[in-house]
């Protein structure tokens, strides 16, 4: 089958041997998939990764010498049952899954594996038991932004928000956004984000943010502490004499950016007691001052993917219109179109999901 | 008065202003002071400490052009009260102090201060208020511990202990003895302790540490995996078929070297879902890989000093015996021992708290 591959760390098009469903697998046909930040991150470190995840203790890692067919967000429609499948799911069915597959001897990734190949080629192996089916009257392209949009939501429940908790989100690219999203539909406010392009804080207004900050232009710790100032002020605790007012509440803030240095920065200027929640994948070393995270006792709550429970929350979330992801695709790409797709993600001032139609 | 005194970034025994006591303060004559490694670190780093103290909003920051009379684990008796005193105390009285005045304008720290002497010198000013006396019976050098001793309190309380936490400490210096103390208090087992240092581990077990490692011989985690296998296996959560039994409860690691590496040695060797409880004071910069911690989803808590009640707590635990303290001790030294001290303490076969009389 074709595919964009990753080769030698570099992204082709080119032939892939197609994969065969094993038991309790079907093959799908990738009609949509998301390029997502990770990817690009693994193309650009790919030895790292490697490294990292080998450290992490990871079961299987991917083997660089050999191809690896990213593409981990996906909608596809199913065209073969393998055997051992219950078959609830008719050919052609629409479906979701999370980018895992489910083996006698554990789960495997789909995206970030030399077997299993992600939907950046024409085709994939799919366990059976995980498919979603997309909900009539949704829209393949939007129900494909599940994946990314479900990391968000897993992220504000990780962040175990309190009621009087006041959020702030550094980075407003798909994974800031999603964050967004997920803190609108919780009724947190106000939502208040930061991002260095006018583009991303337009969007980050689409998706639910109440507050949008240039950084270029004032501190996002300024501006969150003029929107998270106590507005019933007779709940706010009572501040000592010697502290300038007004109180603010407590700070939670989403790092979604994943670039070295934005962690300590974040922990250099972050009230006392700050629960800082690392969403962004920060896939190179980074250096911190630890001294700044013990004067404060702040806290780091590192977060990856998400439930089986909220994945499909979040789709029906989508289906349902509460998350509105219609904003978000600013690209559409075959192929061939992939290892450009991949350059021109890096300007903020254009895209935002770039989803791929093999 | 004479000091032991950071100048011009050494430490040297010398002559400084003797304090006064403003109003609300006594004067008080240390009787006893404990060594701290936080006071090592001070002088060793002392550029960096300043720098990070400011980059973390510290309102009062040393300016190291002048001299500080370091020393925050105090024992002392009150000599004189200053103005508007209730003089509930009187003089003669022992008492400890966490080390913090309270001024109109905010707390500021005692030890850490251009204005404050801390206990390497004959005297100190207090605020009469923080004052807890001795209790009848306890030695002075036991008193002399609550400061530190209260720190492995508040650790242990800010770590939010759930009935199956397995606890590992890492590093067996006075801060994680003080941690293993605590965790004693309240029941917690088995308490898994590693240092490089024989003389440390022995401590270690002194304090109510269970089950010691030697980091140098076995990997912390092999043995506390061995240590932290669930004794009622019925309460044990099921573990998918593909995982090596047997299965483990939640992993709770104290990091008490402070060091850099050690921080991202833990990442790496943690169990997914781990919580870091970062009580070791590391003043340097540090590098980590964030993708350690996203991949497993840990929490890092950072952690300083203690509250007012949990500092009284400890040294009313110390005074019934609950903690003891009396291992900690391993020397004690006058004003121009301590410089030679401060060499001493690099040698952890040796010694764990030297305590100063001036």
């Amino acid at each position: 089958m074709r595919a964009a591959v990753m080769r030698d760390r570099r992204l082709v098009v080119g032939e892939v041997p197609a994969p065969e469903p094993g038991p309790g697998e079907v093959l799908v046909r990738t009609l949509a998939c998301g390029i997502c930040g990770s990817d690009l991150h693994a193309l650009k470190h790919a030895d790292t990764f490697v490294e990292t995840a080998r450290r992490a203790g990871n079961t299987f890692v991917m083997d660089l010498a050999r191809d690896v067919v990213m593409g981990h967000e996906f909608c596809a429609e199913i065209v073969e049952h393998g055997p051992g499948t219950t078959r609830a799911l008719p050919v052609g069915t629409r479906v979701c899954s999370r980018p895992v597959l489910m083996r006698a001897t554990g789960p495997q990734t789909v995206g970030y594996s030399n077997e299993h190949p992600g939907g950046y080629g024409e085709y994939m192996r799919l366990t059976e038991g995980l498919l979603l089916p997309v909900p009539a009257g949704l829209s393949t392209e939007h129900a494909a932004l599940t994946e990314p949009m479900a990391v968000g939501l897993h992220a504000v429940n990780k962040a175990t928000l309190q009621p009087d908790d006041a959020p702030l989100v550094i980075g407003c690219g798909p994974v800031g956004l999603a964050v967004i999203a997920a803190l609108r539909l919780r009724d947190v406010h106000p939502i208040v984000a930061a991002d260095f392009s006018a583009r991303r804080r337009e969007l980050a207004l689409a998706l639910g943010a109440d507050v949008v900050v240039d950084p270029a232009a004032t501190t996002p710790w300024q501006t969150w502490r003029e929107a998270a100032v106590w507005r019933d002020a007779s709940r706010a605790p009572a501040l000592p004499p010697w502290l300038p007012g007004p109180a603010v509440r407590p700070a939670v803030v989403f790092e979604c950016v994943g670039v070295p240095g934005v962690l300590d920065q974040l922990m250099a200027a972050s009230p006392r007691g700050t629960r800082i929640v690392v969403v962004g994948v920060c896939m190179e070393a980074d250096t911190i001052h630890p001294m700044l995270g013990i004067s404060k006792e702040l806290n780091l709550q590192f977060v990856l993917g998400y439930t089986p429970d909220e994945f499909a929350a979040t789709l029906a979330h989508i289906a349902a219109g509460a998350i509105p992801v219609a904003p978000l695709i600013t690209g559409t790409v075959g192929l061939d179109g992939v290892p450009g797709a991949f350059e021109a993600l890096a300007s903020p001032e254009k895209h935002a999901k770039i989803l791929v139609r093999p």
